[in-house]
């Protein structure tokens, strides 16, 4: 068995000596390998990892599908940050930012389709593995897609945004585990049931960067604090401020959502105000706390020996305890 | 035998029947669904399935090759028509002209992965197809990343100009013949023929795009005239009127570059008639008929009887003398 450490470790090494990406056109990989360099957690690839290794000693190919699963991730963020409008991400300027659109947009497509051409090395399970991410892929652009509308609705539930954080991200840390299960050729039932680990974690871990998001400390989370606030995003925070917001809090909060010019600062002090005031930070945490639980459970249910899931356990543990 | 337009036909029929795109989230999947009933061509899955038809009958997942194609065709022109600032595509708006930013990249994104989720039915030499696939769609990334390049040069030579059209264009459709002919068991030496008979018909193809849009007409090619000129595009017109050009004539081209203030229709005008003084248009017709005699001569090569190979001569004739 291998710590988190030890495969993320292992993982740059191979990610490096494989040369993803080829020296030219410069302009087109330069925007790609700065972003790969940057490195960020590697949750997912990892979380592949130490899933297949829950069934068998990892196998050579689950490498690849661990790569693929880091290559696509990073393609969603370039993209993402074009759409976000993000100056920063893991305390670097982004790709468009940098080097503008046309990288951003052409360096995110050939991202992806590296990502592709690493899956395709998978031998195990081959086309249950590719359907597996073909299927997450459009969950992913999907739930991008649901985030960007409610932008512009007022009208959003909680519900519909907890289906759009498990879209947008959770799905995609689910898919990485059952990907990685099945590269090692796990029973049928345990890919599901490690699925549903992943997404249920993966939907804690987003519940907790909305709360970060506003009351977290930039030099540990590696981007700007309040980002979610000044681009009037519809978090988990907001919609349930916005719920126990009596009527002088719900005026104050349409007034910012509306405003155009205004003191960045000023804005993001006000709106937390008014999610501390409404527990809408309590109520984060503990939701926080019901899927992290959900998560644990699934994990329990698998049909391995306990020792073995203790990998898996630190990892949730750790991204669940980043910041509290 | 089929014909192209009988193919035309059953692939519109196909692609519509299958309903590709689901209908929610309707901000992403709506301009999907707009451009491809735009419908354009259909000349790449058209010619995957015609090259099929050389080797077999049509096989069912060959259809599923050819839709792949088609979405990948589309989802690279979402993403250039935003590089390349376009305003009309098949003579409408483009989706970021119609949509929005967001709309067009990650449409964009959506449909490609479509495109995979399509050519993952492939049964038929599924590996071959897929390795095929993912190296053409990397080399269209980096033929685009190209074209973006030599905009910012000004020692472009046409050689480098033929080998970007040759990513950014004709490996697309040398790919889809020999996709078409992996899918049918074509043997080894005969899709390496069907790929050169594709690749050559596609730089010829793409040299009479660079031709009309400077001689062409607005209304049959669907376009604006002169689109290429006003983004100071290095096509071959240019790149051999350059070369050609004497000294007044250099320094008009020259001027014309960096001129920012502008009529439109008079920028367009002053370059054809550089083209034209420096036989620039006579040169590009001949570089087409050079590539067309290129294709037709591994057509020949390919070992199936004369008749079978109908289809494709006469769709090559039809490509080539769209507006001549």
């Amino acid at each position: 068995m291998h710590t988190f450490q030890q495969l993320v470790q292992e993982f740059e090494t191979q990610i490096t000596t494989r040369n993803v990406f080829p020296e030219r056109p410069n302009n087109l990989y330069e925007p790609c390998r700065y972003l790969i360099a940057l490195k960020g957690k590697r949750v997912r690839p990892v979380a592949c990892l130490m899933a297949a290794e829950l069934f068998a000693p990892i196998p050579s190919c689950t490498w690849d599908a661990a790569i693929a699963i880091e290559l696509f991730h990073n393609f969603t963020l370039i993209h993402d940050d074009i759409m976000d409008k993000a100056p920063l991400r893991r305390g670097f300027p982004t790709i468009h930012a940098k080097y503008g659109l046309t990288a951003g947009i052409l360096g995110g497509d050939a991202m992806s389709i590296f990502a592709y051409q690493s899956l395709s090395n998978v031998e195990n399970n081959f086309r249950k593995v590719l359907n597996l991410f073909n299927k997450t892929a459009i969950e992913v652009c999907e739930g991008q897609q649901m985030d960007m509308d409610f932008e512009n609705r007022t009208n959003v539930t909680i519900e519909e945004y907890i289906e759009m954080i498990q879209l947008k991200t959770s799905v995609l840390l689910a898919a990485s585990m059952e990907i990685g299960a099945l590269t090692a050729f796990a029973p049928e039932e345990d890919c599901k049931w490690i699925y549903e680990f992943g997404k249920n974690l993966g939907i804690a871990f987003q519940l907790q960067d909305d709360y970060l998001d506003s009351f977290g400390n930039t030099e540990k989370i590696g981007k700007q604090i309040g980002g979610d606030i000044l681009a009037n995003k519809k978090t988990y925070l907001y919609l349930h401020a916005l719920q126990n917001a009596n009527s002088v809090q719900k005026e104050q909060l349409a007034q910012w959502l509306q405003k155009e010019d205004y003191v960045a600062q000023d804005k993001i002090n006000a709106i937390k105000e008014i999610f501390t005031h409404t527990h809408a930070d309590q109520a984060c945490r503990e939701a926080v706390n019901h899927y992290s639980q959900k998560s644990f459970e699934s994990l329990m249910q698998l049909n391995v020996p306990e020792p073995k899931k203790e990998p898996l356990m630190l990892l949730a543990k750790e991204l669940l305890n980043r910041e509290q």
